[in-house]
């Protein structure tokens, strides 16, 4: 019991000094006019091996999140699409889209600051989204339709074939 | 009756060839080494505004999918972050991530070639990340922690109180 409140502690404290930076980063994108209150840094072994805030209005990327920029930022640096053992410091909790790249590049924990409903409460879609998310395909709001099924098949099935493929 | 049967067969007919496009990308991309057989195209009014494919491999980027290359690649031509009328066709079904960046982006509907289901047969993992997406927070496999609520709300108690911010 005081082993795991003497841990929780330590956590906090190592952890503090990543989301102070990740709230700065926000700041100055935001009073920059790039986008919203967002920032994030993935760290490795105690390092920030990258950085990135909301540039959705300033690179006109709708895809330009604060994690997701941190994340490339950290691939970018070290040369990898893998980012295992990482983990990212986000001032909000991600979006779909931004958990989505943080299952793919196989970081190891999140931390937020504030969480997606407080996000909807000025204005950002994400708890819209995760609520879209967990709908099935023919009740979400964007249709999603199977065409020529048979010819992307056949895509499959050369990629498959293929004797060098690497998988990822 | 027989009026929506020919609406289907315009329909299809329609996107053939934007689907065809979509495969013959991906197909173009795979075969270099660059990524998965994944490929996609952004339609506006009938014409192709964006195009990508996996590049993953190649730019050693997880979020470098073939949807989010078409959609990023429109947002740069349109000169936007908003993509509202527009269709997305891609060779296989959207994961978490880019369905995440679809709904960010406003874009109105999606065809695809094969299924969630077919990519985890040839060893993706989109559908097991929809999986993790309908679970709670706690449940899921990467812990997402929050840290300094404090600091964080004050964050957004700024931007709230910024007089010119743009919404998105």
């Amino acid at each position: 019991m005081v082993e795991t409140h003497i841990y929780r502690m330590m956590e906090q404290e190592w952890g503090s000094s990543f989301m102070r930076r990740a709230i700065a980063i926000a700041r100055h994108g935001m009073t920059a006019g790039n986008g919203g209150p967002f920032g994030a840094v993935v760290v490795q072994n105690g390092i920030i091996v990258g950085e990135g805030w909301n540039q959705v209005l300033s690179l006109s990327d709708p895809t330009a999140h604060g994690e997701m920029m941190a994340i490339r930022d950290a691939c970018r640096r070290l040369g990898t699409h893998v980012l295992e053992g990482c983990d990212l410091f986000t001032t909000g909790e991600p979006c779909p889209m931004c958990l989505g790249a943080i299952y793919w590049s196989r970081i190891r924990s999140v931390y937020y600051g504030f969480g997606v409903d407080r996000a909807a409460s000025i204005g950002f879609d994400d708890a819209f989204f995760y609520q879209q998310l967990h709908l099935s395909p023919e009740a979400r709001s964007v249709p999603c339709r199977q065409l020529l099924a048979q010819e992307a098949e056949t895509l499959v099935l050369e990629y498959v074939a293929m004797p060098n493929r690497m998988s990822y």
